[in-house]
């Protein structure tokens, strides 16, 4: 029997009109979709393309491990999330096998901060895989912004706010723009690296682009806390792109 | 008179397929298209969102000036770019003072390493403005080359491979994974800069990326000439995200 075709579709920033025509025909016509999702909680894939999903497709929910888990003594959270991957990717593989096509969708971009990149790594020996990309956060957030983040020779960088403050100060001064994503519970300490290298001033806080519940504000008046994991600090260019 | 709308709009990065269902719907209802091209040559973004234009569309095609131009004694290549943009922007200017809402399509995504920028920048201020992301390069590349470009808290850097040789070495030495664009005649500087820092190994050349006339090689097998402007090396994360 002919196996199935994996797809990794990127599924944008959050506004559902923001996926590609090419993700739309694809997540309509695969049979299969499948998704991650914080467990307990609904899956934001799901939720930017659930309007193409009917009573025909299967769902596969993938629940990820979350830090607050309690674990065994023998255990790291490194050690649920392999776990979890590898679990997904049997699941994943027994329907391929049966000759049936899986689409994973993911917000943003596969291959950029994506989920669905430790599917792939397990599966594309085995499968035929298709990759399409997706718009990524760092551009949802400076058209939320309506502001050019980068141009001509400038140089851009894409830093985790998971990062330390050392090392998000460094990257920050060897960049022309960037944008700081996973923000969440790091805003002070992202807000103090920004500052302490001068970037305060024409730094953005952007929460959930492109999403109807968007929010954005100068880094200076963003919340103290409560920045959801979707958030992200824009940093753009400081020639603004003026030519 | 009520004036018109400003939309600046990603088409992506080649494949009609990946431009967004918004940009598609937007494309096709307003009624002025603008965009940009190399004097002498097809536009790159008319090319990608043609089969969204019909008869009743009026198109504004704005020419830059290319870098070979024989200038005047008192003019630089940057004088004549200013001239293009400043020009373009009161093209698209009586437009809207007319009431007629104008979209600028082009590749990839506005404020990253767009043209529109430049109109945006002297029109956001006297009319209303939507900038519609798209699918950027970099992410475009790395589903090209069907390999995960960064992960977790890694650092991406976009480079553009304009800059010297000692530039790129050092912007390369500062991030875990990095994509090069506007490789074009570039390609031997790139290459060298790339190599003496050690990651020859792991750089792949993409060459119009999603188009039908795409190619991708290894960095080490891209043809010594000929790349086109729309060209990039993509250097994937090291640790090929896996876990």
């Amino acid at each position: 029997m002919p196996r199935g075709h994996l797809y990794g579709i990127g599924v944008g920033p959050g506004d559902p009109e923001l996926m590609s025509v090419k993700a739309d025909r694809l997540i309509r016509s695969t049979p299969t979709v499948a998704y991650f999702a914080a467990k307990g909680r609904p899956s934001n894939a799901r939720r930017v393309a659930g309007h193409l999903l009917t009573p025909g497709h299967r769902e596969i929910r993938i629940e990820y491990p979350v830090t607050v888990e309690v674990l065994r003594p023998d255990q790291s959270y490194e050690d649920l999330l392999v776990e979890c991957y590898d679990r997904a990717a049997e699941e994943v593989a027994a329907v391929l096998d049966t000759g049936g096509d899986v689409a994973v969708i993911c917000e943003g971009d596969p291959f950029f901060y994506g989920s669905y990149m430790y599917l792939h790594n397990r599966l594309s020996a085995r499968y035929d895989t298709t990759v399409v990309p997706g718009i990524s956060s760092p551009v949802a957030g400076s058209a939320a912004l309506s502001r050019p983040l980068v141009c001509g020779t400038e140089v851009v960088s894409v830093l985790s706010a998971v990062l330390s403050e050392t090392d998000l100060k460094s990257a920050l001064a060897a960049c022309d723009a960037a944008v700081i994503i996973k923000v969440g519970r790091n805003l002070a300490k992202v807000r103090s690296a920004v500052e302490s290298v001068g970037l305060g001033d024409r730094a953005f806080y952007v929460e959930r682009a492109t999403w109807a519940e968007q929010v954005t504000a100068p880094l200076a008046e963003a919340p103290e806390s409560g920045a959801p994991y979707f958030s992200m600090v824009v940093v753009p260019s400081a020639t603004a792109c003026n030519r």
